[in-house]
């Protein structure tokens, strides 16, 4: 493993960078944020749109595709990325995250964890050596270890045996994966996950424990669950100091504008998010001026685009007024079209961070990008932030929040 | 009006017509399909996705359209095309068919139709004078007049009642029509509309009273309403005779490919229907060999394109299995592929109809097209085709029929 280098850097901006992931099915550029393509389709939009759009790599969700098509539907199909009529690369999550929220249903022991199906109750097992096959089934280029992911907020006690639990089950996670990599078509990269809830102590030690696995990318999980902003950027600039430079860092479920600027700023190279796709699908859009409700009774006959410095196709072709028409029609195309824009306006972002840094002028662009951008303060509590996490496309209570918040 | 010429002949084969209508918005190459946008959107569609398969005219529905956005809205934002970012040629239907089938809530008089919006229950008044007004403010270039609509079957009394109708308010909706033409900022053509269920005389009387007021096209409506497939041939064969062959026209609401087939070789110009757009949503395609039902469990590892003989985009790119997979899950794109597929397919037979047509040699292409698509036998009442039509997403219980009915 020790050979093969996934990440060459291309510049170093402070302790932002700019690189390119090398993987079986293309280059992916960083900072990269990867669109959330579940149950294999990124909710509302196809894959010439992602190419239109400019993403490189987009997500699947080894839980859902584990129950639905199943993993040998995708198997025989010939792995995800030909599945889905992408083509290009992917990433699967582990499903960790998925199936310790169905606090219900799940019963956790050190083997692993026992589910049942939100589709039809039907049970499951999922230990670290199936979520490895599973994930090897569906070959995805990067895949994520089994790891526990404890509620937010929890405390100290039960924090740290997440944090242990993550650390045996990586071990039997890289133990399975190495055993499975002679048989793949292709290279396959595991990447590890930190845990430790909002507590250094436990973010050192988990952290300490992951690198030492070697992975050839490490992640960072167990944030924008719930904590403050504050705790998030306190716990992510300590953590990746753990975290060596030569590999990809990943920060797991982030995140808003904001977020990305922050963590692009300590030197994170990859983000997922189901923001862009769900808050368009909720009637609501990220513009270079903040985030609009264009679902809003104010927009009923604005003939502007959603975002009027916005160059993507919905914004070159139709008015907030139609889009909020079809919303409230409850027309599909609307869902596409917010979809698209959102999807539009993180890559678009991500574009500019990399030139930025390419430029070596990235404090500047982050600067410039906040100084229009309106921040909207999120009054919502951990628990409905774990369930829109999960996808339960919820409305979200955006307060308008007068004063800028960097 | 006797100056302007809406449709200009290209080549006549037979009966069938190959032609261009010239409207305001630009020119339209007849046999049309014209897809149906409701709401002001087609449904799961984009502007640019109608423009990719070739669709040059596009429907809008003045009684959705009416009740939202609302008149007011679409004409603030520069009328139906500019709207909905099609800018290309459209046309509304009056409502009428709507109106009548809201048949709990409808009060009729010679007046107009008193009936309550299916949103919030709120009362309004159709009158023809009203739906000109609403139609010019919508601004599609081709309107319909305002028509009675009989359910079927009907006895010839009540058909004969909704003759006498139709013919009365078409006279009023053409005054109506003429003193609004003033104002427009661009032609907009009025259409006449024949009816008179599945009687003959009753047809005849019809289309000598609508063509007498020299509309600038012609539609037959009431068809495909539940009579068979031979009463609604025979009610086309005996009804177009009265309709000018230097006119466009238009036959409402048809229909399967083999009816399309059927009625161009009898010189019908334009039709119109939601069967593409809502089977694609309920499982169900169109492919050169006949429908197939792609939810079914079948295709589950299917690696086929919908139709192995399609070079649409969706063909091109995806599975049975992957768009199966997104239609168990009621993923968007699922709707979103399937209603792509389906509406290419429709514009690519008018595509070659024309063609054939161009080639005098439409009997054979229809011949050779009917010989490689088997027809299913749609065994379903008037009601639920009625209810079909008013666009109730039902799943259709096709039953295969292994005879081909040509």
């Amino acid at each position: 493993m020790a050979n093969h280098r996934l990440l060459e850097l291309l510049t170093i901006d402070g302790s932002a960078r700019r690189g390119s992931l090398h993987t079986a099915h293309g280059a992916v550029q960083t900072p990269a944020f990867m669109p959330v393509g579940t149950s294999a389709s990124v909710k509302a939009l196809r894959s010439d749109d992602l190419d239109a759009i400019g993403a490189e790599i987009i997500l699947g969700n080894t839980y859902h595709l584990y129950l639905r098509p199943g993993t040998e539907v995708i198997k025989q199909c010939g792995g995800l990325a030909k599945f889905n009529g992408w083509n290009k690369p992917t990433l699967t999550d582990s499903g960790g995250f998925q199936v310790f929220s169905l606090r219900d249903i799940s019963r956790i022991t050190d083997d692993g964890v026992e589910f049942q199906s939100h589709h039809d109750g039907s049970r499951h097992l999922f230990t670290p050596e199936k979520v490895m096959q599973i994930q090897h089934d569906i070959g995805a280029n990067i895949i994520m270890a089994f790891d526990q992911c404890v509620p937010f907020p929890a405390a100290h006690d039960l924090a740290e045996v997440g944090v242990h639990r993550t650390f045996r089950w990586a071990k039997r996670c890289l133990d399975e994966h190495t055993r499975l990599a002679g048989a793949d078509n292709y290279r396959i990269d595991l990447f590890g996950i930190v845990q430790g809830s909002i507590y250094k102590d436990l973010r050192s030690q988990s952290a300490e424990q992951i690198v030492g696995l070697d992975f050839p990318g490490n992640a960072i999980g167990g944030l924008s669950v719930g904590e403050s902003k504050a705790e998030m950027e306190d716990m992510l600039a300590h953590t990746i100091q753990f975290l060596p430079g030569d590999k990809p860092r990943y920060l797991m479920g982030v995140g808003y504008p904001e977020d990305l600027l922050m963590a692009v700023s300590y030197g994170v190279d990859m983000f997922d998010c189901v923001l862009p796709t769900r808050n368009a699908r909720t009637g609501n859009v990220f513009t270079s001026e903040g985030q609009i409700v264009y679902r809003n009774a104010e927009y009923a006959a604005d003939e502007r685009p959603l975002d009027p410095n916005c160059d993507c196709m919905v914004c070159r072709r139709y008015s907030r007024a139609y889009i909020r028409h079809l919303y409230n029609q409850r027309e599909i195309t609307g869902m596409v079209l917010a979809t698209y824009h959102n999807s539009y306006f993180f890559q678009h972002l991500m574009r500019n961070i990399r030139q930025a840094i390419a430029e070596k002028r990235f404090d500047a662009f982050r600067r410039a990008f906040l100084s229009r951008y309106v921040i909207y303060e999120r009054a919502i509590s951990p628990a409905e932030s774990m369930a829109n996490k999960l996808n339960q496309h919820n409305h979200r209570k955006n307060r308008h929040r007068p004063e800028n918040e960097f």
